[in-house]
């Protein structure tokens, strides 16, 4: 598949979203602020069966999560938002409806979890994705879900990221198409054929309640794998809870994202993307430059 | 590499043994009477200069727990028990002394993040190694330790575990070469060179504190790159603290154990091998015999 890929089409006022449940069950309180927010925005919300299931660490049995997505697809969605993360979506890749899914071409928002589906997406379609808030978190951050909003109806800034000098780690400038998502998920994919293309991509990553040691133990994943010796940038995002009991969590972290990178990659860090409260929305599968002396990450270049 | 390796040679009494620290760090009092109880078995115990090191969560950074493996080989060790787990081994699995190790021909002890040095043995010398406790744990079990003591003198029985119906989840004999160690450390060795070889093999897996959607994770990354389709058993040990929170978990867990491997392959759980307090040593590289009629797992067959 082509790694740069196509951005869906902007959603007008009154446009069907569709709510579907990939991998675990969400809290119905957040689930309905969430709900309510996209139809105070002027979205038709379209809710798939199993959204309000729970089966252990699961909405669902994978049969139920997989109709659920249909589902939505038969009403007419043009963008389908995850409920939210937790595990579930690698378990779907191996059925999922992929050519359905490239002429469908609509808008895929998530994240955490989601990043199995951003890859199975990169893999099997022309489509972009959106990398982003979740309707369970809909309401933590206005910003940023200001921010999904405007890239459902193409109103979004070419400037993704401002950085800040105390991001950068290994200056530079680099072009590639953005690929990644959670640290964890993404090196649950190496072997399959969901995993990314790495060769000259911007790798975003973010993880959440990973101690350092187990951080470590992906990024030698990926090293040993080969995996990183070719991508052009690597950009950090919000690593929650991951340096509890970890006496310098930062300067150690940075430490292994310079090993993981090689010699001639970009590498910034600390980006407001990811589990923390802050979760600015980008685009995974298009051109993206990482310019450390012009302080950006922006679409394009 | 040939799957099939060979023991090394029985230790005797005032051979030298080496403690080693390719992970993290020890509690010191928990060393001291480990060691005390190789003393008391009659070896001369040598421990590597980096084994009281703590530099975060390795002891000692790579080099020196690079040295230290290097400094017992050249005191004349004959086996190299692990201080113990946590994380640090793979890091080292790009720059380790394969072919010394191969032309030394002792003995390889641990489990847990050990793992990753059984796979390293296992895709680079034509040596077994000995799954089984570390000294950090040897007066954890009495008699898991005298076991590893039978194990390093020649004297181990060929019944390595009697099986309880209870602990079977598909039936059937099934003969081939033990591979494994714990689920986490192998499944971030895919794609790396030195990922086990999975094919015919009887794949032992264990671990500890992971939930059971990451046991699913972790198992479905397995599926996903196809690396169990033609394994002939897998034997499942203790998965400690993995259920936390979790209804159902024994059955959730034979569930996952089933659907990973081939519906050919003979399935048992609960083994008392791993992170548990019974930790009874087995031989990785050696061919043995699955029977769930005659209800043992035992050398050879």
């Amino acid at each position: 598949m082509k790694p740069v890929r196509r951005l869906p089409l902007p959603l007008r006022r009154g446009a069907r979203v569709g709510v579907f449940a990939p991998a675990g069950p969400v809290a119905i309180p957040r689930l309905r602020r969430g709900v309510e927010r996209l139809e105070a925005e002027g979205f038709r919300v379209v809710e798939a069966a199993n959204v309000r299931s729970r089966d252990g660490y699961l909405a669902g049995d994978d049969e139920a999560r997989l109709a659920g997505l249909e589902e939505l697809l038969d009403a007419g969605v043009e963008a389908l938002l995850a409920s939210r993360g937790g595990f579930g979506s690698a378990r779907l890749l191996g059925r999922l409806p992929w050519e359905r899914l490239t002429s469908w071409g609509g808008w895929l928002v998530g994240f955490s979890d989601l990043t199995a589906l951003h890859a199975g997406m990169a893999a099997c379609t022309q489509l972009a994705t959106l990398h982003g808030p979740m309707v369970a978190t809909l309401t933590r951050h206005e910003g940023s879900t200001r921010r999904l909003f405007q890239w459902l109806r193409g109103e979004a800034p070419e400037m993704l990221f401002r950085l800040t000098s105390a991001q950068v780690v290994r200056d530079g400038v680099a072009r590639g198409v953005a690929v990644g998502g959670n640290l964890s998920v993404l090196t649950s994919l190496i072997g399959s054929r969901f995993e990314p293309d790495w060769d000259g991509v911007v790798l975003f990553l973010e993880d959440v309640g990973e101690p350092l040691y187990r951080l470590d133990r992906m990024l030698t994943q990926l090293r040993l794998a080969s995996r990183l010796g070719r991508i052009v940038a690597l950009v950090g995002g919000r690593f929650v809870g991951c340096g509890r009991g970890e006496r310098r969590f930062r300067e150690r972290w940075r430490a292994l994202l310079a090993e993981a990178a090689p010699p001639s990659a970009v590498v910034v860090e600390g980006l407001p993307f990811g589990h923390g409260t802050v979760n600015t929305p980008f685009p995974l599968g298009i051109q993206v430059e990482v310019d450390t002396r012009r302080r950006w990450v922006r679409l394009g270049g």
